[in-house]
Parts: structure tokens; sequence; C-alpha cells
């Protein structure tokens, strides 16, 4: 079986809200089956039955229900307890419609350390089970009491010998404990009864807590899901590729989106096992503009500040109230059809080698494609929405060019050396930082760098860039760590426009002759850098207001603007060297400094 | 030297915002000085004199300037090059005005492992330092790359053999490593230059991570920080006792609440290290009453509902349109006299021993004292603010009485066999609740119990119950995990009334039948139960929506009304044998019912 065959489900755990809520999202994002968690089941108002029409009216198969815990290799007293509670269980699958149960290794004090009797034990649930119609799938849990380990599972499963009991593969209990996965090769395939799919980020940690609070969707994570996966089909599992991940965040968070971030990392899993009629995503050749939706009042605020910058507003749109504002090959389009609320990123454009292809691919991935009125003779560009509501656009400016629906007004002005867009910050709400991620790395095909961390004046916040393999495209996701109270002034982080230059001091310098609002950094700074790092030309810095900061790869000087419109503010780099980063060394210094800036 | 005539301190890392936030806030709280973290200053506009000059104004001594990393053990060209980066820095110490650095063990990879080249290196340190008045404090950090013991570090500060170079001791990096203390006695008091305290929770994890995000104020954690503090003021130590808490919610929290809180842990761990002259805690004998503060809306909505609980309206205020329910000994006042917004509890009165002791140690614990506009002819109740906002009064019901205060207007009516008020469950704002936990502990006298966690069905809730010994005063401190967004519908989860009775089902059965609007509890959980625990009186539980929950003590039998005037909720409880807990199990289940009934 290919793996685009394979049937895809998500446990009722991974979402948020009431049953009722979480079965809507499963079923809406297109999921063909669930997991029913067993305490949702007790806290919802709709008997088993009714719970079985509903998945089915909603064309949902519920292809396991779980968990059972703490059954095998107990005394005959708990065993008969067991017994009976299991039935009760079984007449709960029967109204539901559910014939597979999960049943994990004890982790009670009543069980003790027999394997013969643990398969004893589970052949007679298995029987039991077979009489109802009814699987078990017995899993490894990574802290099981004496049984933690999938070959472990799969010795007593083997030594049961019941056609009704099989194993449960879950990737998380088996990769969190560095077991080799390879081995699964050798289980014959129709005794793999279930498979579950997590992944989780590298943590030192107790291994429950891990696992209770931190997984994450595949391909959010560091586990490698798709060797993992590869030996599952390779042995022949025919079941349900289903996610289950207990995530802190996803419990809170609006199921809707959470379930199509699940279904998008299925999909791009699946892709990455091959045989998949998912659209490539077609190779991209940088930022082709970066549009800002301004009101009134920030309007005049960021032409001012373009200016100062030194670009030139050299077009405007044809059809509506957009202006072209360019230097070297950095285009920012001032959008005036906004909404009273400042001025924010509203659409970033990036050039595409196939830009309906782009489109394809990020419909296919569930992203929201964008209705966008254009007259017959204007480009009809290709737009879909990120997780944080920005519009991405895909493009090609050469040939027949959106740059066709511009009334050219007048020739490039006296540059300050911007040669064009480096990259962009853009701030994410708390829910949707792990989903941002996947969504461009699945979407527009660009790599997630690792997560880092910082100590912000309000906060600490988290900082992931997404980037195509040419670095020409990149996107660095923020977040703060914590969703932030009424404290913090800083709810609405800025975003960030970066532009390149060769020289900063002397952009530095001439942007200051055109009046931009650059940024002033206190002298602290300076000293500090000199005990640190102590850079050539500290003077020049120090007087320019310039941050720096060097890697083993080379050097970074860049400056900020304060912030515009509430919410925007441009940055200027120099790279020397392949220095890697963007700086973040400094985001503290330079995020007080705007926050000064604005109480001024 | 007593411990209470130390000087109290606390590093500006333990706070939000900026230098001059965290600054303000520990003045406020009464600190005596502060420890300057580097990347406060480094962001701050102000120059290292005018800091210092600051500081002063505040009545603040700036008592360390830290952190200096990875000096010592290196070849010698990075040794110029740390020589020249402490320089600078003792330029900066100059200007502020701060005699002692904090120099942490290196884990620097141009470090080697070679004790006698650091005490040699960290003596040149020192010589450079005492030159220009300064003192060396040398700290072993628990993941010191060499040096990550204080007995280690003590080896090295003794072989170096300075004056100026002694021993900064800070509890996490020696606690974390379950290192034992009782040999810092050993160590004579004038080489231990600083101490920096910080309590944490027990957590299996990398102690990096522990350290930096999950460090708590003294008293809030799992450390005995008592035992640390007289070791190291056994062996003769002299300076400040100082906070260091890197803490992912103190870094984003209102800084004047957070540096409260600060000082009263210090307060109280002065306390318990004898010679204080803080008052001590009143015996408290069980709450006297609970007062809901009711909009026109919510007081008839409560009135119903308390009258179908079998409470009756025995009395009113003399002055104020407070009116009093009475059933065994519970008492609710519901106060009229709140602006709009429902129904929530405005105020907690617990019987002291002495009111005016309990009123006097809460002030000097830093609590709000309210203002209570009283007639000369009434009860003057002490009151104080919670961090929640929830007043707490001190009274006494015998003798001369706050229920002198009200006209009686009729007898107690057919009870429904309520006896008395069990405890309350409070939810804490999601910043304040190690906060609250510290405040009934260090201002009531209450012990916490261990912080429990359970999935509701909008995402994980904490919870910790303080009490008294004697059990009749129970707080239960609920909090969200992680603050939530707009799609949690449970932002201001409802508060708890905890009604107690000795038979559960009768009360259940005669509440009904005088109309108490109590929560229908779906038939899947006691389908559950059944499997679960196979409860005695099974059908009659399922038939009067009883809870139920049974632990090694005893057995737990419980109800609960829908969310009265959006926000308070009761619930009446019938503990058999020794139940401990408050059947949290069960909570999940509650809420979705509870929530059902509000979309009904």
């Amino acid at each position: 079986m290919s793996s685009t065959e394979a049937r895809r489900s998500i446990a009722t755990v991974c979402l948020s809200g009431t049953l009722e809520d979480k079965l809507t999202a499963a079923a809406r994002a297109g999921f063909d089956g669930v997991e029913i968690f067993e305490n949702d089941l007790v806290a919802s108002s709709w008997p088993a039955k009714e719970i079985g029409e509903h998945c089915a009216e909603l064309g949902l198969s519920i292809d396991l229900y779980q968990p059972f815990r703490d059954f095998e290799a107990v005394p005959p007293d708990v065993l008969a307890r067991n017994l009976r509670r299991a039935e009760l269980k079984f007449d709960v699958m029967a109204a539901l419609g559910a014939d597979t149960m999960l049943v994990c290794s004890s982790v009670s004090p009543d069980a003790v350390d027999d394997d013969d009797l643990a398969a004893e034990q589970l052949h007679l649930l298995a029987d039991r089970a077979a009489a109802r119609g009814i699987r078990i799938a017995y899993e490894a849990l990574a802290w099981g009491r004496f049984v933690n380990t999938y070959e472990h599972s799969w010795r007593i499963v083997r030594r049961a010998a019941h056609p009704a009991l099989g194993l449960c593969l879950d990737s998380f209990h088996i990769l969190s404990r560095g077991s080799d996965p390879a081995a699964i090769r050798t289980i014959p395939g129709e005794k793999l009864f279930f498979l579950q799919l997590a992944d989780a980020p590298r943590l030192q940690m107790d291994v429950l807590q891990w696992s209770r609070h931190h997984r994450l969707f595949p391909g959010q994570g560091a586990f490698d899901l798709t060797a993992f996966t590869g030996h599952v089909l390779a042995a022949g599992y025919r079941g349900p590729l289903s996610l289950e991940v207990f995530n802190d965040v996803f419990r809170q968070a609006d199921p809707a989106p959470a379930a199509v971030d699940a279904m998008r990392s299925l999909l791009v899993l699946q892709e990455s096992l091959g045989g998949t009629d998912l659209p490539p995503a077609p190779a991209l050749a940088g930022p082709a503009f970066v549009e800002l939706a301004v009101d009134d009042t920030a309007e005049p605020e960021l032409a001012k500040a373009l200016h100062g910058l030194g670009f030139a507003e050299t077009g405007h749109h044809r059809s509506k109230p957009v202006r072209l504002w360019q230097q070297g090959d950095a285009r920012i389009l001032l959008n005036g059809s906004a909404p009273a609320g400042g001025a924010s990123v509203g659409a970033v454009a990036v050039e595409s080698a196939d830009p309906a292809g782009s489109a394809r691919r990020a419909q296919r991935l569930l992203a929201p494609i964008l209705p966008r009125g254009h007259r017959a003779d204007e480009a009809d560009l290709s737009a879909i929405a990120a997780p944080d509501g920005t519009s991405v656009f895909f493009c090609r400016t050469a040939g027949e060019s959106w740059l066709g629906d511009f009334t050219v007004t007048s020739a490039p002005g006296p540059s300050a050396g911007v040669t064009g867009i480096d990259h962009l910050a853009l701030t994410q709400p708390f829910d949707h930082f792990d989903e941002a991620a996947l969504f461009y790395r699945a979407v527009l095909g660009l790599a997630p760098e690792p997560v880092t961390e910082f100590a912000a004046p309000f906060g600490l916040v988290r900082s992931r860039t997404v980037a195509d393999p040419s670095g020409r495209v990149r996107v660095a996701l923020e977040s703060a760590l914590l969703r932030r109270g009424d404290w913090a002034p800083g709810v609405r982080e800025p975003q960030r426009i970066t532009l390149s230059t060769v020289d900063a001091l002397a952009s530095a310098r001439r942007m200051r002759e055109l009046g931009a609002p650059l940024l002033e950094i206190p002298a602290n700074y300076y000293d500090d850098l000199d005990a640190r790092l102590a850079p050539p030309l500290l003077p020049e810095l120090r007087e320019q207001s310039v941050l720096y900061d060097r890697d083993e790869h080379g050097e970074l000087l860049h400056f900020c603007t304060v912030v515009l419109g509430g919410r925007v503010f441009f940055e200027v780099v120099q790279r020397v060297g392949g220095y890697a980063g963007d700086g973040a060394v400094n985001a503290p210094v330079r995020m007080a400094a705007q926050r000064r800036a604005r109480a001024a």
C-alpha cells in the first residue's frame, strides 16, 4: 500500500472543546476517522449510540476506543474486576460502533513482572473481545511498569497468539526512549493493529511530562517520522495514520485551525513517504514586494519614513488606493484601503517559478485561498492566507508582471543604499507558533531553522526562521513564550521589514540626512559591546546607533527605525561574510529603545 | 546576627519591565538593595552613574553587579581579553557605585580543567578588583563545565587566598543538584561574599532549563530554604538575603505585585529562621461567612437558588444593602451594592482567635488593608485584599459579633441538610497562582497541599488547596495552566462555594423538591463510574446526578448547581471516612455539564 492510500485519523484528545466541537473540527478538516478518547465520551451528554451515529453523519469512522489501562499480569481477583470493567467498555464500543480497543501496558502496583501471565490474561481478554467482534491493540507506554518497549509488547503479543490481539505502535513512546524503530519491519503486518503518530521537540525531561504536555504534530518537532512510518508501512500495516498529540497549547486553542494544522502535518508526512499526488512546491526566488495596510493616519507617517529611508514613490495602482515605493530591489506597497488600526503587514509577495503551481499546492494543503478583485487587464495574483491572517501572493515580477498594474509616476530618487528585502519578521499569535512554522514549511517549501529564545524586557520571546534553500525568502516567526497579560505592553509585538545594504554606516548617515526616524541606542550598549566584542569602527557604530554582532562566519551591522503606525518598523542590515543569524542578541536592547521612543 | 537584621535584596532579573520599572517596584516593596543584572543596565538609556544616583534616591543600595561569565582557567591570550573585559566592567561598577561583582564558573570551551590555573587567574582578577575597591564573588553554576559544586568553588577560592575573592552561594545551584548544604557551615563567614536565594518545584528536567524558567520565590517551591539559609547564617555570613529568580511568569507579570510577593517570601523565610518580630498567625476556626457581590440581575437569581438549596433569608444589614442567608452553620451574604457584572465572591470571612492580631500580621506582610465604612455601633471587621482582589475578613461570630449588625427578619426555614461551608474554590488570574498560595500561607498561616493538574474541556487546570491544620478553613486555588485565548470560553472560570451535608442523596432530593438549579450529569459518567469503581447506590447517584469518588481513606459524594450570575456555583459534599480530596477527578465532567447548561 502506498502511504497516500492510508486513511487519516485523529484522536479527540488532540483538540480543545467538547466532544461535539472536536468531531466537527475533525470532519471539516477532512479526516476519515477518529480515536475516541474515553474522557471526552464520559463528559458528553450524547449516549454512545448517538455519538456513533453523529460520527457516521460527519463521515468519520471510529477507528479506536482508548485508553484501557492497567489490565494485565494481575492476581485473580483483580483480573476478575478488570474483565468486568472491559465488558462494560465493550458495551460502550458496541453502541459506538468501534471495533478496536487500545490497551496500554500496565503502570499498576497490582501488576507483576511475568510475561507469561501477561500473555495469558491478554489472550483471555482477546477471547472476550473477539466474541463481541472487537480487537485488542496492546501498546507499550514509554513509562510502563514492566513493559515499556515495542519489542517487549511484541514478545507478549506473539506469546499470547490470539487473532484478536495485536499491537498499537505510538511513535512518541518508541522514539522518546531512543529505541531503534527498524525492527518494526520484522513484525507481521497483520499483527500491527494501530499506528499513532506524534512528533515532539527534543527535551531533557521526565518522559511522562514530556508526553503529556509537549507532543506536536508530525513535522513540528525533532523526530524522524518519515523513517518511522516507513518502517511500519514496510511491515505491511494497513490501518489508518492516526494522530495522538497531547499538547498544552492545542488543548486550549480553537479546534478548527488546530484540526487543519493536524491534517496538513499528515499530508506532508505522506508526501515525504513518496507516491503522493501533491504538487511539489515550485522554487521561490525572493520577495517581490511587501504590502502594508495603512489607515489615514499611518499612511503619511509611513510615506515620510520611506522617503527618509531613501525610497521613492514610483507608481500608483491603476484601480486601487495603492502606492508603490521602491529602492533597489526592495518594493513596498502602501495600501490605503485598510480600516483604522495604524499600519501592519497585510501581504507578502514571493517570486515563484510557477505561481499557479504554488497556489495549487497551497489549496491542497488546506490554505485558505483569498478571493481577489481585479480588472480584466490586471494581473491575477494567486493569494492565500497564512495562519496569522497575512496574505501570501505568488507572482512573477519579470515578464507579464504585476508591475503592469501600476502607473509610473516618477523614477527612483536618491537612494540610501538599500539593495533589497533581506527578510521579514512576523509576530505570531501565541497559539499559532508551531502551526505557522508548519504552514510555511508545507505550503511554501521553506525549511525551518532551530527555535531560539531570548529575554525581552516584558517576557521571553520564541523565534524561528523559515527560509528557502537559497536564503532569499526568509521569514522570522516570533511569539511570546507565554500569552501575555495586561501588564506587558507588547501584546501586539511589532512586525519588522528588514532591508539589505552593503554599507550600514553609510546608509545610516544618508538616512539621517533624509530625515528617517531612526532609533537611538543607549551608550551602555556600546560600552558593553566594547567589552564583549571590541568591534572595529566602534565610535562610528555608536555615533550612528548601529547595532553589531559577530559569529564564527562573519559580522552583522544593523539599525532600525522607531515603530511606525503602531505596529511595524524597518531594519537595515549589512551582512559581512556568512553571518547566519538575525542579530537576536540585540533584540532586547532594540525593544527597550523602541518602547522608550513610543513613550516619548 | 539574627536573620531579621539581614538586609533584603532582589536581582533586577526577577521582575518584568525596563530597569526603571524594576527599581521602582523593588523600592516600593521595601527592599534595601538590588543586584543589577547586566542585560537590564545595557538596555537602559540611563548612564551607569545616573542609575546609581537613582538607586540612592530610592533608598536602594547596589549589592551586586552580575553576571561576569567565562573568566577563569584559560590560555594567556584569552586571559588578556578577559582582564580587559573585566576592567571595562569595573568602570561601569565604579560609576554605579557597586562594590561586588559576581563571577560564574566557566562554561567556555576555552577553559581547561585546572584548579591551580583557575585559582591563579582569579587571584589576578581579585588583585585588579581590589585596586578599584571591588570584591569578586565566585559562584559555581550547577552546569559549570568543570566547577559545578560549592565545595569545588570553595577549594579554588581557598587556594587563591586573596582577601578580595570570596564565594557567592546560590540555593538553586546547590539544592538542584541534591548537594548537602551542611558543609557550608565549615566555610569562614568572611569568605561568603554573597547569598542568592531561589526556590523551585521538583522537576525532572535539564537543570539549565529548570533554572532559567522555573525558579520560584522562597516558600513557593520544594526546597528547604530555611535549613539552607540557616547553614549560611551559622557560617557567619553578614551580607544581604538576595533573591535571584528566573521565572517565565514573573518575567512578564506586573512588577509591582511581583516585588511584594518577593518581599513577603523573604519575610516568611526570616520568620522561619526565628528571632523575628512578625506577629504569629492566630488560629483560625472555620469560615464565618462568604459574601457574594451581586448586581440587580444576579440578586434574585442567587436568592432563588439559595432558597432552593434550603437556605432562609434570616436578616438584613442595618445600614447596607446586604442580606443574610443561613442554613446550619453556613452563612451567605448577598451584597447588592455591587456594580453590574453578575455575581462573584466579594469577601470571605474567617473566624480568628484574634482578629486584630490576624490583621496586624497581614499588614506586616504587605497585604493591602481595606478601608471599611461602618457606623459607630457596628462591628469593625478587619479586612485585607487577597491577590485576586477578594476581601478577607477576620472576625468572631460568637460574643460581640458581626451578626449584631443584622436585623433578624425570620427564623431559619426548612433545611435541606446543609451543615456548614466545607471550602471555597477561587479561580486565580494566570500570573498570580504561586503568589496566591504564598499569600494564604504567609498571611493566614494556611498550609499548601501539593499542586495537582487536570484536563478541563478547554485546557489544563492547576489546582492547589491551602488549609489550616484543622481543615476547617480550606481554599482551593485554581488557575489555567496557560493564559487562555479567545477560543476558550472559560476565561473567567467560575468560583465555587462548597457546602457540607451528612447525606448527599437526601439533600439532593430535598433540594430538587425546593427547586434548586442542580446540574444534570450525563449517563456516560455513570456507566464509566460503574466500570471504574462500581459504587454502592449507583442507581440513586445516577438518578440524583450525584458525582462520586473514592480514595484509600474514604468516599466523596458531591453535586453542584449550574453557574449562577455568570461566575459562581454551589457544590454540596458528603465526606465518608477520611476522604482527603475535592473530587477533582470529576471536575472535567462537571465543567462540560456547566458549559452545556449555560449554552442551553
